[in-house]
């Protein structure tokens, strides 16, 4: 078993970096905090003994090595950066497990056949740049490196830019290791777990998504002295594609979940009728055929909509993967594992993407997860059991031992 | 008659400082680009023979002497700041207009009874700093000098602070000077004059306002795993009252408007459920029982259906003023003047807050309008002709001279 309270030290320690304003963490990807949790990361990994890579991503790869020079390793980890009002599991979890794993593997001297990596990937939570899980899906070929570095925040700054500035790009080229299999623990961030009293979560599949980015066009002028019959209200549009993202998702229920989270309306002055609004639709469901018909649905209704109150509509996917399923000998692992330790479980379906939907791709990949309070995610108030992260990393630390093999 | 085309010259001159991305300014209160018209002003008004006195609000005055040293001064003026993505006229031609009346003075050696005093009042857009015309508003007494120095922009930056970082904080009381008559001349911001081939809008009344700040209270969550019947969307709250503004605005024509032109979404990210929303809805008529009738159907109906969604909702008025009549005498000077000089005219409504409004409650007031192109304002895209500015500043021009009499 790993050692529980050692884990937790390491999860507070850690979350004292890019303290948020709630308790949470603000620790965005590329900022400097971002730099000053690697560094944390780097001394942990090194005075574990291990060795660590940095991949032109930013990706961090730190390897103990296996006792079969002939091997592949098997790789565990998730991502350190968080949302710019996250929690301090979301990701953290997964990296600092991994890190557990190996320091309760260096306590009980055991060596295996397999070297193990941990990994923390770059930019998982895509706020500041879109879309999410950017280094892994270029790890993954899903993208290009160059398409990578030419993503830009909302302050106009470039990804590639950015790594440099905060000095964690590497020479390793993207999507170069061959993996035995890849390990992600994670926290649920929905309520089913808490609710079911369930210790484990075994992850069979993901929910797919698409993010739309859409523009909606009115004419900036007067909110006093233009008379109602010549305004083109772009905040209006917003509203009634709002309106119709929840209307689409109720209507596809069960299992599907729709909103728009990201909104930025201009010229943004009490006195001027919005010209134009950018906004981001995000669209989820494990089931892929209704995850296109949703999609379908709001791109026929929504020029529609904008057209009947004078304004224009425009689209573009911005994010998108479609719902994975996890390898089945990775997933009876973690089942057996969390059997084996007595932890009660369920297979369950992962609400967010993950690191391990895209690597999912290239190599034989599963997730474990965790409980987390009232479903509560992607807000600073995100809370877990010290309990909770023990049982998830010791089911972690079996299933990585038993793909190492001893 | 003024010379059209110094007084174009000037506008023109004037543009360059604090310009926009599309062809308008951006020469919003208080910031440097501020300081830097301000400036030009005062050269310009100085190399007219006017002595410039600065009040603590960083009202500028510039006193033309009378001849009558017991005579109160006829003033003249509006603002020389601009919205975020503003026009080229808005404000200033009633300045510069101003500035024209004393140069043509001079040029026809023209002594008046009364001094005359072009003004700049500080802060009239009331984007950075809510509410507009917020030092014409202390001048007039409708609000303190701690209370208009403790308004903070959206970065945290009190007025104050700011004031005396660009250097016009003035040492004079603010509201201590005593008026003959004030006029103001101003595009006017709609499509009325244009549509009935009129040169000049003779003001007789002014819209009431009320700016009602929102906050919806929702909770933030992932957009991936939080399950559709535990969302609490703010998002979906603001579309709720953009809607129901809309509504009330319709239901109450003619003569009635309504729209939200300022919206913050927090924490803003694809991937959270928007927690919080604060917003401003702007709802403006002449007729005072209808803009109160307006904001108690909104107070009333916003918490309802907010509440049907499982989002709070609070309210706070951050800007009112009622609808203004302006005086008798000095709007019959102004039709005179326009009739004297061959104009087309007609009396009009102000769909927009001027500090003439607020000077109307302390001094005989009246405002002069001409057209704008399709009536579009707040718009770096904001048109006049030469002959429309020209035609405005003569009326201004005759009007002052009648006043301050010869
Ligand atoms: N786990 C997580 O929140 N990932 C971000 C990508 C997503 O929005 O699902
Ligand atoms: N003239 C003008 O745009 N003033 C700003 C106050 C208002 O919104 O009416």
């Amino acid at each position: 078993r790993i050692d529980g309270e050692r884990l937790w030290d390491s999860l507070m320690e850690m979350a004292k970096i890019g303290p948020g304003v709630a308790g949470g963490n603000n620790r965005q990807t590329l900022t400097d905090a971002d730099a000053e949790g690697r560094a944390l990361f780097r001394r942990w990994c090194e005075a574990a003994g291990m060795t660590m890579a940095v991949d032109q991503m930013g990706n961090m790869f730190a390897r103990r090595e296996g006792t079969d020079p002939e091997a592949l390793p098997v790789y565990v980890g998730s991502h350190l950066d968080t949302q710019p009002t996250g929690g301090k599991y979301d990701g953290v979890l997964g990296v600092l497990g991994g890190l557990e794993v190996i320091r309760s593997l260096n306590d009980l001297n055991i060596r295996t056949k397999h070297p193990i990596v941990v990994v923390n990937w770059t930019n998982e939570e895509g706020t500041r740049f879109a879309p999410a899980m950017l280094a892994s899906g270029v790890f993954a070929g899903r993208h290009t490196l160059d398409w990578a570095y030419d993503r830009v925040d909302a302050a106009g700054k470039r990804f590639g830019d950015e790594l440099e500035r905060i000095g964690w790009k590497g020479d390793e080229p993207v999507g170069h290791r061959r993996m035995h299999a890849m390990f992600e623990l994670h926290i649920e961030q929905g309520p089913i777990l808490e609710a079911e009293g369930k210790d484990i979560g075994v992850v069979t599949h993901g929910q797919g998504l698409r993010w739309i980015e859409c523009t909606i066009t009115g004419k900036e002028s007067h909110t006093g002295s233009t008379p109602m019959h010549m305004r083109r209200n772009a905040g209006r549009g917003l509203a009634l594609i709002t309106e119709l993202v929840h209307e689409i998702a109720m209507k596809n229920q069960p299992n599907a979940v729709g909103a728009i989270g990201h909104v930025d309306v201009y010229p943004n002055s009490r006195n001027i009728i919005p010209g134009k609004v950018v906004c981001t639709v995000d669209m989820r469901t494990h089931i892929l055929p209704k995850l296109n018909g949703m999609v379908e649905d709001f791109l026929a209704r929504a020029p529609q909509l904008c057209e009947e109150i004078g304004v224009g509509f425009s689209a573009q996917i911005v994010g998108q993967f479609d719902p994975p399923a996890f390898d089945e000998g990775c997933v009876k692992t973690i089942r057996q594992a969390a059997e084996r330790l007595g932890y009660s479980h369920m297979d369950i379906v992962s609400g967010a993407g993950h690191d391990a939907c895209w690597i999912n791709d290239v190599a034989p990949t599963a997730m474990i997860m965790c409980p987390c309070v009232d479903g509560l995610s992607h807000n600073e108030a995100e809370e877990i059991s010290p309990e909770w992260a023990a049982a998830g990393t010791n089911v972690l630390f079996h299933a990585v031992v038993e793909t190492a093999e001893i």
